[in-house]
């Protein structure tokens, strides 16, 4: 299904900055996740194995799954979590837990992300779970993204915010001068992701992130993909390509959905 | 220089089996480590940033190193450890230490290596520190390896010895299996490396090492590096192409060396 694709991110701006007091026709951004989220669990059926994602989209998926598990309308699911945070959401829903490498093939998964640009490649991992959401979302058989509207880009990188990459923390410094001369033509900083005390950020898997900040379009993305990946303390990168198979959008206007 | 590459693993083999009281000018596996490490330190300048290898014949290159330090035939070096065990020797010996991050410029690394190939392609990581010791060794204006002739080899993996690859813990059983079925050709078993008490092995970056043990050629080397490194979960692998410079190989009949 065919959508109008353009990059509305100011207009979104302006509606997340919207005073409380504001018609109820304007719907505050995370009421526009929660739509985009139920929209996607009307995918799940009783006995699939699910990937569960994280981040504020995400979780309204993994809340509401729990919902109907408590309802009787899901029965027989398993889920595979896609970082600690969201196995403790998981848990205290009484979701039924188990790993990839006992369930190697997921019926479906639903995560949000950071970027969607127009062929449904994604920027992912602001929330710092990019590796495990990719090992997940990349042994499904369906995986379905929920965004709002203001999370459409013309590019990865499109937004000007994050495009995120796990490294080995020794020698960060060497990976993250690499990165950033790799992509000096689009006018890339690359920068090491910082938690609230001023300490480097550390992943679930003990990494860094280092984050790049683009300027420009960096070309083909297979090609981005492997370069960085060719770097030696490169971990892995939040560009996540060919991999979505439906994307819901939730808008001003509505919803819309598009199918790979 | 030219020098004729067969694969001399089983008369090494022999060698290294025989008796301590054999005749003088037979050279056990160590002496012969030893040989071709002292002559790559003939390469060491004073003044020099130098990468220094892990391994049983790296060891005796970092000895020299620190005795002509002692000696005073060497000064003003610097010293870019490839692992934590390294590091600790040469401060043992007193070697001034630094770190890539504010030395991204390496004069020289010497290291041993597990396989070397006709193309001088190495296969590295068997004693576990491949990561750190590809972080050096891609930084080095000129990198020296050092092998006795035994770990030569007709192409990668044709010792019937691990191939390795460091993969993040985290459903390692799902890495591995993809690891395996990328090289199912080559009649690849991967099997996760234990450590003397039966553990998973642990990496100096806190990952797991995957050993992968191969039948036949895997054809393209620089095919197969980026088909491991597109697996989510692959942290790097024990393949070093294109990067040894000079290879310094010590056997019966003296020693060869090879430069690219």
């Amino acid at each position: 299904m065919a959508i109008a694709w353009s990059a509305k991110a100011s207009s979104m701006e302006a509606l997340s900055l919207s005073p409380p007091m504001s018609p109820p026709v304007v719907l505050t951004q995370d009421e526009l996740k929660r739509i985009a989220a139920y929209k996607a669990v009307e995918f799940v059926e009783s006995g699939m194995v699910l990937g569960l994602g994280t981040g504020s989209t995400a979780k309204h998926a993994v809340d509401r799954i729990g919902e109907l598990l408590r309802q009787g309308k899901l029965s027989n699911i398993v889920g595979i979590p896609t970082s600690k945070k969201t196995e403790e959401q998981a848990l205290s829903l009484g979701i039924p837990l188990a790993d990839l490498d006992s369930h190697p093939t997921i019926d479906l998964a639903i995560d949000g992300a950071d970027e969607v640009d127009p062929h449904l490649n994604l920027v992912k991992g602001r929330g710092g779970s990019l590796l495990r959401e990719k090992m997940v979302e990349g042994a499904c058989k369906k995986f379905i993204v929920i965004v709002d509207e203001s999370k459409l880009v013309k590019y990865v990188g499109g937004s000007g915010l994050a495009m995120p990459v796990e490294v080995v923390p020794i020698w960060w410094a060497t990976t993250a001068r690499k990165l950033q001369s790799l992509f000096e033509e689009s006018g890339c900083v690359a920068k090491l992701r910082k938690d609230s005390k001023g300490e480097p950020f550390v992943t679930d898997n003990g990494n860094y992130v280092i984050d790049l900040y683009l300027k420009k379009e960096i070309g083909d993305l297979q090609v981005a993909s492997d370069a960085m990946l060719r770097i030696t303390g490169v971990v892995e990168h939040g560009m996540f390509l060919d991999m979505a198979t439906t994307v819901i959008v939730a808008g001003e206007l509505g919803i819309t959905i598009k199918h790979k």
